[in-house]
């Protein structure tokens, strides 16, 4: 037993992220950068799955299947992303709004957390009938979120 | 149908990341910053997990179960951030071996999959003397490719 939190001990200083060392960026810094992170992934995961419905892309149920999965596992992680706090510390587009109306921004990221978790089960149909009105779901929780929440270019 | 295209379509649009539209970013600078978006969120997810098993945090057996969830999801999806000609085009630590020797960087990236994807089973257990030691591979999985692949500070 001892050995073993050694060795969760060991494995913790080896991956801890050259970030904490540097004793550098702050704690808001850290939580901008996750959040964006995420968001990077979703984005990323979603891409080829829009090309697909627009068709400029072949339909390959797998990487919808495996990509939807990813998006689904990602976005229930993002609320905490934006503790009180993180609204500055780095260049960020969060609006000020996220914090002062925190109730509606939780529903929104919830809208989102369903619209992935159903877009991953869609997914699984291999069918883009299926699947397109799904993503339409997720991109409506995007906007709506985007539209109220995010700063405008 | 056609309408379920049409939102899809929109969804893309409207989420379609930044980076895509401001035309900058090469594909290396964007797998890149892939890649460490991704690693970033292994090791925020682990953090706390290592912090348990040191006793330095309270255990929470639904947050240990929540995010090496998170990392199984993640750890599949990083060997894609590596396509050749990724080694440089923004600030990396990859370094060269990785496509020179790709065999063994895609088994070492096999191990890590298999190391998380045991760690988020141990965490059901809800047992920290199941999930030491599997903590402890993932740990082993991380830093037996980082000594080899990741450039030194």
């Amino acid at each position: 037993h001892l050995i073993s939190l050694a060795a969760a001990a060991l494995a913790l200083a080896l991956v801890t992220p050259a970030i904490a060392q540097q004793q550098g960026p702050s704690k808001a810094e850290q939580m901008i950068k996750y959040r964006q992170a995420g968001f990077g992934w979703l984005a990323y995961n979603i891409g080829p799955i829009g090309a697909m419905a627009k068709g400029t892309i072949p339909f390959d149920a797998k990487v919808v299947e495996r990509n939807a999965a990813t998006m689904a596992a990602i976005a229930p992680r993002l609320l905490e992303g934006f503790p009180e706090g993180s609204g500055s510390g780095a260049r960020t587009e969060a609006r000020p709004e996220i914090w002062t109306d925190m109730a509606d921004f939780r529903a929104k990221m919830g809208d989102l957390e369903r619209a992935t978790a159903d877009l991953a089960v869609a997914s699984r149909s291999g069918d883009m009938k299926v699947i397109g009105p799904a993503l339409g779901k997720v991109g409506g929780a995007c906007k709506s979120c985007h539209d109220k929440f995010r700063k405008k270019d």
